[in-house]
């Protein structure tokens, strides 16, 4: 089959096998999600070799545990935990520390035309969410998954930074907790879509008056420099939810952190159930922020087209 | 009056005029502490000038607007707000940005014969505290802090980086909250002072063992290698409670926060009320952590001496 893979530091279309599968579900992928992550991949971060990408819908080919749910259209959870460590005990193997993650640690991913996941990683997709939208699902789960480790309410006061296609999800789905949000970035094009569901927005380099003003700031710039904005937006005693992953290890101000009492909160991962009932009823509109549709032997033009400036999410069909 | 300050990079005794005190209390200081924060300040951290020193027990000399309290021993909180804003209206003048603070932002502070706070920032000392231990009043609140910022109970397990004279202060005040203390340093005779009431003690260089196995981290070290320990520690989705300022601007894993979604608590002030409560009845016995009492006119040295490796707390007395 064909796969985009990183081998050796070279990004590629290359033949390889189908998955074994072995004791899990194959699926035939339909299609795939292009993250900054994949982005970050292919710089270094993670130190990952293999099929790249992470977020998809397919339909399962074989599952020899459960043959029912042959032709079952799916979503999946990326991280699959050993079973038998404490995080898996509690049902949670985002953080075994023997998991594999879809294309990301030891386990071939998503943009390929068949993958592997366990069977109960996989979510069935409802009809009325379209294939295109439900490749969202991966990173509407984590935006929403901010909402279970910060408290929220309508009254809270929320910065999203960054106006790329996580941020924009970020803040689309925070815009349904709370009436005090806003959304900063870069590109007046990509504000607008979150304008237009009522989001305040502002441009990076026109914040006066917000100084210091916010009880949460999320930081899904992916840049460096978002770190630092966040600290100059956070109210004393406030919380930055950190979303973005590089290859590099930047400088902070921990004094700052420590004198303003502010708590840093990393979060990843998400859960697929209230990212798939976002999707089916439409609460979050995903559709604005899908830039392009490549089929898979497009795979490299693809990782180009999501790493120019101005572009959103670039999606794969495995059918092309 | 003899006061301890640093002038445009200077530090040294000099000859000041005593505070005004105006709409305040004029409070005689009897002792004061040498802190780390003190000789980050001669640094260069905070861009202070003025006099240092912000832990202290004194007796009031003057307060105009309740002359009854004339001849109260009282210690106090270090941070004088405005009065009208959003944080001093919540009763919280620890975080009001117009805030000044004793010896660190525009206010003189403790290492001098006198020194002036308002009068509702002074706490009466019960007579059982003596003047020593009175001094440790403001770091013991700081480490009491950490219970009201962050959950904990008997079951949680708790690793404290920093055998100095703050992080032992934080072992010796935890060890009331958890069983499940370990304090890690570099000094044996230093670990000894929490060994002996029960605190699990390691060396900084044997960790083993202890990989990624802790709830909580405080890291109370003062190096900026110590944060970077604290995420070897703690568990994922655990907690790091950051309580080092310094001057200076550390690298972090930022992408090892996100992915194993650790949250960071900045940490400084507490409350005045449980730690003289913890001083009274002896729950935490400060005094092994007295390394040298001088006196004002011996500040530089006492400050040189402050500095020197496996010395804890020293003290200047005011009536040397």
């Amino acid at each position: 089959m064909k796969a985009l893979r990183v081998q050796k530091g070279k990004t590629g279309i290359f033949e390889v096998a189908r998955p074994s599968a072995e004791g899990e579900a194959l699926v035939r992928v339909i299609a795939s999600g292009i993250c900054n992550t994949d982005l970050e991949i292919v710089k270094g971060y993670a130190g990952f070799n293999g099929t790249l990408g992470h977020e998809f819908v397919g339909v399962i080919e074989r599952a020899d545990v459960a043959p029912e749910m042959v032709s079952t259209r799916v979503v999946g959870e990326i991280n699959a935990g050993c079973g038998e460590c404490y995080n898996c005990s509690l049902g949670d193997p985002r953080h075994c520390p023997r998991r594999t993650v879809l294309g990301i640690l030891g386990r071939d991913g998503a943009h390929a035309e068949f993958l592997s996941l366990p069977l109960q990683n996989l979510a069935a997709v409802p009809d009325v969410i379209g294939d295109e939208e439900a490749v969202f699902a991966e990173p509407l789960a984590a935006a929403w998954g901010i909402t279970e480790q910060v408290d929220l309410s309508t009254e809270t006061k929320i910065a999203v930074i960054g106006d790329g296609k996580f941020g924009l999800l970020c803040a689309l789905t925070l815009a349904r907790v709370t009436d005090g949000l806003t959304l900063i970035g870069r590109h007046p094009e990509k504000l607008k879509i979150a304008g237009d569901i009522g989001v305040h927005t502002r441009l990076t380099n026109d914040l006066s008056g917000l100084d210091r003003s916010f009880d949460v700031v999320v930081e899904a710039s992916g840049s460096e420099s978002g770190f630092e904005s966040a600290v100059g937006l956070v109210r004393p005693r406030g919380k930055i939810v950190l979303k973005s992953t590089f290859n590099g290890r930047p400088t902070w101000p921990a004094s700052r952190i420590v004198v303003d009492e502010i708590t840093v909160v990393g979060s990843r991962c998400g859960k697929f159930g209230p990212a798939l009932e976002l999707l089916e009823t439409r609460a979050v509109d995903v559709r604005p922020l899908i830039s392009d549709v490549l089929s898979l032997s497009e795979g490299v033009k693809a990782m180009e087209r999501a790493a120019e400036r101005g572009i959103l999410k670039v999606l794969l069909r495995m059918d092309g």
